[in-house]
Formats: C-alpha cells, structure tokens, sequence
C-alpha cells in the first residue's frame, strides 16, 4: 500500500487510477471535501471522514505536510525498469534525470513534465531521490501522469532510447548551442545533471547535443536544476507549438534530422 | 545584524557588499572553507573556526538548514520602498510578485531573477513571504544581485513603472498570447499571482498584456510559481538575446511599442 495525499494529488489519482485507490481519509469540515467524496463515491469507496487527530494517526502526516485533509492509499504505483523501454519507443519527450538527490526538485520536475506533456522521466537507481509520497505532493498531481523508470545504467537506457529514434539532448552549462538555436527533433530525450555538477563525463558522451541556457553572473553560476529542466520543456514543447501554429510539419524536420545523423 | 549562511550565498555577499560583513563563523575542516577564509581576510575580517556543536549554537542552524558550514552576519540588507522606484528608472527587467507566500518560491524567483540579470522584484508588503535569511539560502546567492522593494499598493507602483517607460506584462493563463508569441519591450515588468490563485483582478487590469505559458491538462493545470516566473524570464531574456545576435535593435522596436502604447 502506498499513500498519496494533498487535494492535487488525490484528484489526480482518480483521474489516472481509480481502481488502485483502497481508502480515502479526510480530516477537517465536509463542505470542504464534497468533490473528492463525490468522486470516491462513484468508483465505490466511501471516504472516512475523521477529526484531526485520529487524521493525523491514521495517515501519520504532520500539519507541516501540506496535506490538505485529504490522504487516499493506493495499491503501489508502478516503477518501470530498463526492461520496460519499449512502453515508450513511440513517446515524443523523456526526461532523463543523472543523479538529481533532491525529493524538492524530483517532485517540481514531475510537475513540469506532466504540465509539458512529457512521456516518462528516468531516474538513476541508487543515486536519485526516491518516488516518496512527499515527491508525489510536491508535484500536485503530476506524479500520475508520467510513467516513471528506474534504470541501473543511464548510458544504456540512453541507447535503447536513440534506438527507438530519440535525440538526446543534455542540458549542460559547456554546451554550444543555446536551447532557442537548438532545433529539437519531434523525438527528444532531455538529459539534466546532478544539482551543481551538471552531466558527468560518460552521460555527456551520450549526448547527440549539449545545450546551454543563457545567463547567469559571478556568484550566481547556475539555475536549481528542476528550474533548468522546466525551462528547457517549455522552450522544446513552445517551439513545438509554434511550429505547428506556422504550419511547419515537425515529423518533416523529424525525417531530415534522423537523416542527417545516419 | 543579519545572518547569511551557505557557501553561494556568503560568497555572494563577499563579491557584493563585503564591508556590510561584521562575523565570518565556520564550522568543520580547514581545508574545505579555504577560500573563503582568504577572502574575508582580504577585507580584514578574521573568520572564526569553531567545531560543530559551537556552530550551531552561535548561528542557531541546524543540520537540516544546509548552510555548509559557512556562516556571516551583516548589517541589515537593504529592502527599499515605492519612494525608491526611482532607482530602478534605468532598469530592464523588473519582477512584480503579487502574494507570493510561500518560502521556497520566493527565494528560487530571487535566483532565477539574478541568474537572467533582472534589476528587482517588487513584493508586497504585509502578503508575501518575509526576506528571511532562509530565503537567501533558498536563492543561493541571488538576494544579493536584485534590489527588494516591498510595496504596499501594487497597482500604484506599476503605474509609477508605467511612468518610467515600462510595459507591465501578467503572467497569467487566461492571456491571450503565449509567451512565444509576445514581443517583449526592452524595459519590461513582469507580474506573477500568487500560488494556486493567478493574478488578482486589480492587478489584471494595471497590465498592458496579459501573456501565458501553453501547456497543462485536466489533473495538472498549473505551474509552481516561481517555476513560472523564471520560464517567462529565461523567454524574455532569450529573446533579448536572439534579437542581438540578429542584430535587430530592441530599442528601436521598443520606441515602435511606445509609440503605439502613447
């Protein structure tokens, strides 16, 4: 069992998962809950509304928690391996995460992911942050909407990606090109660094491109790195967007670009 | 007195106000704080090397504060007011929070702000986070490079900034242009809502365009906020860059938008 709490968060499990929920628990006043009880109500489950201290016993939360008096647990969500690649070969945008430590910036990345589309987000086994219950709060919701991959060793999920037709683009602060100069292909693997170190040597050998954003001063280098990869999503998924406003074909651009590498 | 801790942030204020330092504290080895040691002597201030359990009792940090063993007090960062507008009257890039509430997102605004060379953001006073010194920390140095302002009554400053020759954009995702689609003037305001709730109807109207970010889906309709803000201004700097590289001069369209506006 697993616990998924915040008002996001459970609506969001009831939009992707209804089945998997098991037990609703509300803490505070009804009036507050009514959609949520309507919402449970309808895949049949009955939520427990209690007062806030048997909440708090229940759920084990703490009012520092941000839970909004709303905690559902759910069969345990699904975490795919190296093996399960294939899930995404027709995918557009993955995320791939090279040792990102802190839950804070896992849990805004998947955010930024679920708001932009992207298929998955891959996370390095033993160096990255875990997918906690607090990471699933910190993304509001966006924990449901993005296929989640753990995999032992990035530089070959890397390659079973480009094989499925994936360019992978590493945000890397030495790279030549700025994001704008950069035309993404229709297939983009997007690989961000470890909060203040940026892509190790071997991730960056992967890379078909590296990439900058522009700015930053003497004593202000970087950007936190969620930061960085939401800003990279939005400038990928924007000319996405004014491509197809243009009426410029991307899968077009796509053939010439897989072209030009092969 | 005030007390900055974290290695980018005591750096930070060792490259922008040295003379404010008053104590360097530093906590563990020697080696690992030897620049900064070299620095503060080179303004004639002698650090103090205490083992931990002196540290966190002189600084009142805790281990879960990250401060890196780094530790300064200064005299009081200046936060200016709406009489102070005036020194931004030269700027380019201001940032307008309108309740902003929440910590963490205050201090990552601060760092994308410094990162993109904005001049200052403009707060709220009374709704919005405090310029405590776990939101320096949170800005890994940013606070240092942007002026403050708190302000009492956001419509009047915009229309002061209006006065200046700012155009006052809104973040906002009912604008009806993207981000990508807007021609940002050279001196421009951008105004972000607070947290969950977009920008205030007050606000709404002091804006010259309301601009959005595309993107989102039933479940995740929303950005985190300072997530927001620093997207549209990696945007705004961006573009500022790419007209320079294509030699188009942005005074010039800016005379064309004043003209218009006028």
């Amino acid at each position: 069992m697993e616990m998924v709490y915040g008002k996001h968060s459970v609506r969001a499990v009831f939009l992707r998962r209804p089945q998997d929920v098991r037990r609703v628990i509300l803490g505070g006043k009804r009036e507050y809950h009514s959609e949520v009880i309507e919402t449970a109500r309808r895949v049949g489950i009955e939520p427990e509304l209690v007062a806030w201290p048997e909440f708090r016993r229940e759920t084990g939360l703490t009012d520092d928690d941000k839970h909004q008096g709303e905690c559902v647990f759910t069969s345990r969500r699904r975490v795919y391996g190296e093996h399960d690649l294939d899930r995404i070969s027709d995918g557009r945008l993955v995320i791939a995460l090279d040792q990102i430590s802190d839950p804070q910036n896992l849990g805004a990345v998947l955010r930024a992911a679920a708001f932009f589309g992207a298929d998955a987000v891959l996370l390095l086994k033993n160096r990255s942050a875990e997918m906690t219950p607090k990471v699933a709060r910190i993304a509001v919701g966006g924990a449901e909407f993005v296929d989640v991959f753990r995999v032992t060793n990035l530089a070959r999920s890397l390659d079973i990606l480009r094989e499925y037709g994936y360019w992978v683009y590493g945000l890397d602060e030495r790279g030549e090109h700025t994001l704008r100069e950069t035309e993404f292909d229709s297939k983009a693997v997007l690989v961000v660094g470890a909060e203040g170190q940026g892509l190790r040597q071997r991730t960056r050998t992967k890379c078909d491109a590296l990439v900058r954003i522009p700015g930053g001063r003497e004593g202000v280098e970087s950007l936190n790195a969620a930061v960085a990869t939401a800003i990279a999503l939005a400038e990928i998924a924007g000319a996405a967007g004014s491509e197809e406003r243009a009426g410029a074909s991307r899968s077009a651009d796509s053939v010439g670009g897989e072209a030009a590498r092969r």
